[in-house]
Formats: structure tokens, C-alpha cells, sequence
């Protein structure tokens, strides 16, 4: 397939806990080939870690334009988790090895919540509720940006996956001990999972992958919701703190869009029917959408964004860094 | 001193997450002399290491006997935090052990709530709530155990100093991002404490002791009660909570004692206060009572009684477990 050559060509990248994904498209003809990896990007003293992400992403390139055959790539957009705060030596090194090894001269380096804004909105103005085994609101008024939460499992995530089986596994052991607040349900879902209660801090504690673990139990407690008063207002609770996040984030003026985005919300309707709810109260003037596209698919609209000139959404030090690299000394092929 | 001489001795043992506490007495005379060592007991793929435990007891009980003079030790108490989850090898080899080193022929193996109990009220029925980092709560008619919470800082825990502590940063980061339920005086200890909270979630994930780390915020939301709301409801929800497990455990029947016991609760007024409360609002019949001591005390009462004979408060398999060791193989000197 050679019809790729032409028009300025984009890499879109999109980093997180299972891997990267990556996208290789032209501004004018939008995606032709994807790419993925299963590896996630190691995150060492320095944070995620450039080198390894590089030595990721090369193989994808390769077999992306070995797909689309020749592509001019002029701009690069990189979605990666933890971004905000682990970030620093990728938005050190990253613009000048993408320039380097492909001659990509624009990048945009943008965590994933800003991606999956943009996968689920697109360049308006709104939030996104964006929750997985944790749970972030993003919002933007097209000046700047606002975050909620996403502060991880023991400081807030507040309603998102780990937040939520956790919340089951304690009303299953007060079921098991007799206080108050229990639930029958989930104690006997618990005890099916995870086997009998008395193992279970020492299944849960050693992992590394405690939220992970927690969230896993997520699934249950929505299965326990028609029926359990205690599932269903752990979901009504979880509904709330997304809410209040979205709350504090979305625009107070104009028709703001409000979508919701992420697997948390595969549980559907007991935890949507409430969210709902909870969202109408709060965010009265908010227009309630779905979400248009996943965080490659925010990180693809970036990034053919990106090949045209400036971006519409604002950028911001940590959340949506643009950098562009002069000089002719790229050894890209 | 050789004044011990005489009647049968005991070793009573106190084991923790800041070391061993060791004391000699005789039942006559009671407690003699007290020795600490700082090296908690290792944890391995076995649980507590009976071998690491030894290694460190027997430095301390030369040093104890050498203070009091010769003692014939009858009888040794060992409460350890742990013990029932984690106590599989302790009480497969520590009876032997004990036997062959220092030729005691009764030993009785403990869980730290067991100790707690019987430091606090001694063997009469009631309930104790043990607050420190975690929180749970034990009870006896003395026909047997009930234990509620004590499941860790991600499955229970309720109304202990971690949860305290995780409650209140999670007030103050909410204040942060502008969301419900935030505290700005929580907001502004945390980052006197942490520092600029953008750092916290790097402060916090990747230490070992993320429970010690959570509950050294625990004072300061006690000190923010007076005046602030947000950290007022804090503490009267751990006191709730605490008041649910009490309830959970507490003797139905009868006028059971009633008492509070660890380091928790020296954070005063902000929480005893809260908590009368609702233990009264829930156990009405149960006579409230100061802790008479800690739980080295009840493991030096255990070991007094043991020196004489059957212990008043009954046995279970993983909380308070007695072994008598037969035969003559021991090498004590």
C-alpha cells in the first residue's frame, strides 16, 4: 500500500498499564494502520522511562509504515498515564528522539486524561468523567484546563474501580463479623472469588497490584446491586464522588458536553442510572453526551490536528505539552 | 538479685511492629524485670519466623535472668501481632522450642487483641476496642472469642488511625481540586506536613508503610477538630465505626466491661468524647471502664495465671492457643 505518500503523515500514540498502542495516519485520509504493543513503558527513578519507551515504540513505527508505505510523519502526539506526574524526563527527551529517529518535528505529550477528553469530546468545551480502576474528571473551557481527583486508590479515585470493590469487600467482612452495614451478598460473592474471608488480607496485601485486585471486585457489587440495598448504595455513592469531580472541573458558563469514559462504565445501569441522577443535580446546564472515542482515538485527533497547525484545546506545563524541534539533524530515513 | 528463687517463674512476651517486649517474674512475686529488644520478628513465606523469633528472644531472657537470679520457668505467654493470620509456624514450633531452650513446659500463644483484652479488663467479660495504625475489636462471655475488624488498612480497619489519617488527606486534596467535602485547614496541614500535595501521591505509594505513613496524619485532624467540620465528622465516624465492631463483639447478656486501649486514643477529647457516644447509643448495658494496662500487662497476667494452672479465659484454635510439652529433652541450663 503506497497511497499513504502525499500529504504530512502523524503518529499517534497511547501509553498506559497494558501497553502502547499506536496509530500512523495522513491529515487527509485519517488512520491507516495500528499497532500494538503488550509491554507497558516501565516507570523507573526518573519516572516513565524515555529509553524504554523508545525502544518500544521503533518496532511499532517500523511495522506501521511497512503497512502504509511511505509516510512523511511531521507530527507525533503521545498519550501516556501518569504523565502529570511522572513525566518529566519523557517531556525532556521524547520531542528530540521523535525528531531524531523519525523526524517528527511537532509533538504533543499529553496525559491520558486529556487524551481521553479528546477521544470522548473532541476540541469543546466540557468534562469527562474518565474512570478505570481509578477515577479522574477533566474539564476545560477552551482557556485551560481542570482536574478532579485521580489522586490514586488511597488518597481519593474516589467511585472508581478500586473505590468500589473495596467498598464491597468491607461490607462483605462486616457481614462476616456481625456489624452493621454488612451485606449477606456480598459476603457470599466475596467467598466465591476470593475464597473463605480469612484469607483474604493475605491474598490482597502482597500483591503489587493492590488496586487492581481491589477493582476486580468492582463487577460483583454492580451484579448485587438489584437487590442489595448495600451494593446499591455503594454504586449510588460511587455515582456521587464522580459527580462531585465532574462538578469541579466542568464549566459554569455556556452548554458545556459532559460524557462519562472508560471501562468502569461497562457496568452499565446501576452504576449509569444513578450517575445520571447525580450529574443532573449538580451540572444542571451540562449536556449529557456519550462518549465519541477512546484515549487513541483522542491521541489520533491530536495528532492530525497537530500536522495543520496549532492545537484548539489549551496546552498546560503537565497536562498538554507542545514542542516543536528545529534543526536538520534528524537520521531518519 | 536472687530473691526469684523459689516458686515457678514465667516469661511473658509482647511482639510487634516495634519489637520484642520481654518480662521475667514468678507468680508469687509477679513481674521482675523487663527487657525490649527493637528488631520486630521477621515475616516470611511462613509467616512469622519462629527462628528469627528465638534468635531474638534468647539474648533478652539471659539479660532478664541475669537481672532477677535464677528463675525456674514454668510457664511463657507470647502475644503477637499477626498471630492469627500469620502464626502457622509460631505455634508449630514454638512450644518445642521454648521447651528445649528454657524448659517451659506450658506456653500459650496469643494474638495481640487477645493481650490487648486481657491488659485492658483482665479475665472478666466485655469487649475492647485496640486502636492504633488499625483498629479492631474482641470479645468474651468467657465461653469464647468474638472478634470484629482488624482486616488491614484497604479491607477494614475502620475508625483506626490509618483510616483517620486517609480520611483526612482525602478532605484535603478534595479542597485542592475544589470538590464537596473539602477541608482547607486539613488542606493546609497536609502541606505543612507532605508539602506541596502534587507530591503526595509520590510521598505515599511507594514507601513499605503506607498504613504508618496514612496514620501520622491522624493527630492533625484531631487537632483541626475543634473549629473544622469536615475533620469534626471525621473522627465522629471513626468513632462510629469503632462503636459498630464494640457492638459486633460485646457479651449481650450480663453487665460486660467496656474499654478503649492503645495508642489511638491518646489523641483525647476530639475522639473519646464522640465515641462515648456512640458506644452508649449501642451498648447501653456495658459498664464503660479506664484500660488497666497494655498488652505486655496482659501477657505478664496470662503468665501468672498459666504458672498455676488452666487459664480462666477460654482457648481458640488461632487466638489463644496453650500447649503443654511432655518428656525431658529439654537443654536449658
Amino acid at each position: 500500500m503506497s497511497g499513504a505518500s502525499g500529504g504530512p503523515g502523524f503518529l499517534a500514540v497511547d501509553s498506559g498499564g497494558s501497553g502502547l498502542r499506536a496509530v500512523v495516519g495522513t491529515a487527509e485520509r485519517g488512520p491507516l494502520a495500528r499497532r500494538t504493543s503488550a509491554e507497558p513503558v516501565r516507570t523507573g527513578d526518573r519516572g516513565i522511562d524515555p529509553e524504554h519507551f523508545m525502544a518500544q515504540l521503533v518496532p511499532l513505527v517500523r511495522a506501521l509504515t511497512d503497512e502504509t508505505g511511505p509516510v512523511r510523519l511531521t507530527a507525533a502526539v503521545v498519550g501516556a498515564t501518569g504523565l502529570a506526574s511522572l513525566g518529566d524526563a519523557l517531556r525532556a527527551e521524547l520531542p528530540d528522539a521523535l525528531a531524531r529517529r523519525f523526524g517528527v518535528r511537532r509533538v504533543a505529550l499529553a496525559a491520558d486524561a486529556v487524551t481521553a477528553y479528546v477521544g470522548a469530546l473532541g476540541p469543546r468545551p466540557g468534562a469527562v468523567i474518565a474512570g478505570g480502576t481509578g477515577l479522574i474528571a477533566i474539564g476545560t473551557d477552551l482557556t485551560g484546563w481542570r482536574r478532579a481527583d485521580g489522586w490514586g486508590h488511597l488518597l481519593g479515585d474516589c467511585g472508581g474501580g478500586a473505590w468500589i470493590g473495596r467498598a464491597g469487600l468491607e461490607a462483605a467482612l462486616r457481614a462476616h463479623d456481625g456489624r452493621e452495614g454488612g451485606s449477606a451478598r456480598l459476603l457470599a460473592c466475596a467467598e466465591e472469588v476470593f475464597g473463605p474471608v480469612a484469607g483474604l488480607p493475605g491474598a490482597l496485601y502482597p500483591r503489587p497490584d493492590r488496586p487492581a485486585v481491589l477493582a476486580s471486585f468492582a463487577p460483583q457489587v454492580a451484579a448485587c446491586a438489584d437487590g442489595d440495598p448495600v451494593a446499591a448504595d455503594i454504586l449510588r455513592a460511587a455515582a456521587r464522588h464522580m459527580a462531585e469531580s465532574a462538578a469541579a472541573v466542568c464549566p459554569s458558563g455556556g452548554e458545556p458536553r459532559l460524557a462519562a469514559t472508560g471501562g468502569l462504565f461497562r457496568m452499565g445501569d446501576p452504576l449509569l442510572v444513578p450517575l445520571d441522577e447525580e450529574l443532573a443535580q449538580r451540572l444542571p446546564h451540562a449536556r449529557r453526551v456519550p462518549a465519541e472515542g477512546d484515549p487513541l482515538h483522542g491521541s489520533v485527533r491530536l495528532a492530525a490536528e497537530l500536522t495543520a497547525g496549532p492545537l484548539t484545546l489549551p496546552g498546560d506545563e503537565t497536562l498538554l505539552c507542545v514542542t516543536t524541534t528545529w534543526g536538520e539533524g534528524a537520521d531518519h530515513a
